[in-house]
């Protein structure tokens, strides 16, 4: 456990500009960027100045001492006063009322992650024990500093690509009729642990046949025949961060059809990458994908979304298949994306995608893993 | 994919109780209740009456429509325009307003599942396009409907039970000085895949030492050493069920502390488990497992929940250390419960817990799987 006081002075200092008096974390990603580690109950406040504070179980408590070293973190007792401490440390800030919010009539900001992982019942919770506050979503603070990744960070996503590659390697290999779809999937998974995962940011999805038109998969019941599209996305992480490549293959040599479709698709790759630089946005880089696509006539299945912010969370900012205003947001030197999110799906034929993670450079898109696009299998 | 028309229709019978025009259903574990499969994003309406409505992108159709067979299921078109196609259907529904909320001066009501899984931020979303209805929870009506089992739930969680238990074998058959809790989770992990697991519904966690007192784990960083405790947590899946089997071992002969720290969670167990008939609550089995912790001298460590619901859901109700009131809802026949829970954790040197699934009966409590309490590995 390594606290980043460097990330949480910069938190501090957006949370001053935004006016937020504190942020309560209580997801593993947030925890991660700030903590250096994860734990199966992460939970935090950082308040607008000074320590970070935990709120731990207290059997945790002479583990977490001991890591934190400096010793400048409140632990906090039990599981059952998580909520009382939690209700009474900023019942305690917002009654300083740094920002002038009370003088104005108005209630103090207490800022949380707003995304898949922050549950609808606990937000709820914390409105209804903390009525002196307003909830804000803390994103705004949080997501222009995490979206740029550091060297470490991207080390991490380059290991977990690298990971990836070593689970689609295997999956590769293990193409054949009568393969399993579960038995590809089960290799795969064992391969990357092997390699040093630690878990899978999303399920695992292996898809054959017309299956491969599922948005983002699933595991097909009925196993591999000769001639079918198969479609692997595999997302390891590595200290938490995450990876995510996607590879669609054919048993055996593709028809008109499925060569058509997975031409077009290496071609959507191409264009987008071609147009990637420090400014763009999702939206233009759509319309590059789009005009691809027409031009081997299926435009009418290409859906918006070409591409995703990946990081600590699978799905991070640009996210326009989530927050359609990310259409609009620019990208930046230092983050990272991937390319190929969306299948391109003819309806009861299959579909194919190729997705890989880019980190931005001011001279365009670097993929942190270069893994080839290989998809004819003769086995 | 088998529509689950009968549990439509009560999920139906219960909304007409409660006065809800229709179920929004995100989440994967409602949605596999009710269709008798998965996909990546779940989305479907279930009105008060009539056919349900599945929210699918335009790829997926042909698919869908060829599993729902009967065709009463109405399949809409893109992903953008889901929110579109939810927010027209419950103006719909709430301009008829069946129950006359309206009429009545109120808003008809909404259910959406109010768990971990249910992010806040699409509540928040939900709520802002569809100001004509109120989103409630719609726990009253799925839980009691969910929390009993049918034969073919308790064959799922069975096997996923004895699943858990390959998983342990190997495990434990690991444990030696100087694994590491990675190569321990790895392998754990490819057993369970081979024997039929399509996932898990919380991390593996193995933890050796010290962090043996982490409330519900990780993976430890340094490797097992002679002497030392090793808490490995298992929680593999088959259709959606969820499993869960917590083993503690002692790499050695356990030192005084140690065997009186297993020895009372041994108690712990068998206290609790001679104390479960329909009617008993959590709270009740809680002060069995207090005193059995007492007799041990280890009151003071004894923290309450000792087990909870687990179906669909790792944790469903009872579930008292997530939603309180719990403590007093009363076991019914049928329901499947967890004994084991929370570890037994002396901080600075360790902790134990055995977490086994009991399906309740009017008999007593039946182990889905019985795995044996063998802790002391000697490698």
């Amino acid at each position: 456990m390594k606290v980043r006081f460097d990330r949480i002075a910069r938190v501090q200092a957006a949370m001053r500009e935004h006016g937020l008096i504190a942020i309560v974390v209580i997801n593993h990603d947030d925890y991660r960027y700030l903590f250096g580690t994860d734990r199966s109950q992460p939970r935090a406040l950082i308040p607008f100045q000074g320590p970070p504070e935990l709120i731990a179980f207290t059997g945790e408590e002479p583990e977490l001492r001991a890591a934190l070293a400096q010793g400048e973190v409140r632990v906090f007792g039990s599981v059952g006063g998580q909520i009382h401490d939690i209700v009474g440390r900023v019942r305690e800030i917002a009654e300083s009322d740094p920002f002038g919010a009370v003088a104005a009539g108005a209630r103090p900001k207490v800022g949380m992650q707003m995304w898949f992982h922050t549950p609808a019942f606990l937000v709820d919770l914390f409105r209804q024990v903390n009525p002196e506050v307003e909830l804000v979503s803390s994103d705004p603070v949080m997501d222009p500093l995490r979206s740029i990744k550091d060297a470490d960070e991207l080390a991490a996503m380059t290991e977990a690509q690298r990971i990836a590659g070593e689970g689609m390697d295997r999956a590769r290999a293990l193409l054949r009729p009568g393969v399993s779809a579960h038995e590809v999937a089960t290799e795969a998974l064992y391969a990357m642990w092997r390699a040093g995962a630690e878990g899978t940011s999303t399920p695992i999805y292996v898809n054959f046949g017309v299956e491969t038109c599922m948005l983002h998969g699933r595991i097909s019941p009925a196993p591999l025949e000769r001639g079918q599209l198969a479609l692997v996305d595999l997302t390891p992480q590595v200290d938490g961060y995450c990876a995510n490549l996607s590879r669609t293959f054919v048993l055996g040599q593709p028809d008109a059809r499925q060569a058509e479709l997975l031409a077009a698709y290496r071609e959507i790759v191409a264009a987008v990458r071609a147009e990637m630089r420090p400014g763009v946005t999702m939206a233009q880089l759509d319309e590059r994908a789009k005009a691809a696509a027409a031009r081997h006539g299926l435009a009418e299945y290409q859906v918006y979304g070409i591409g995703h912010g990946i990081g600590l969370r699978f799905e991070e900012p640009p996210a326009p298949t989530i927050i359609p205003p990310h259409k609009a947001l620019p990208l930046a030197t230092g983050m990272t994306v991937t390319i190929g999110h969306p299948v391109l799906a003819i309806p009861g034929f299959g579909g194919a995608r190729f997705e890989d993670v880019y980190r931005l450079t001011a001279g365009g898109p670097e993929p942190l893993f270069e893994y080839p696009i290989d998809p004819v299998v003769l086995a």
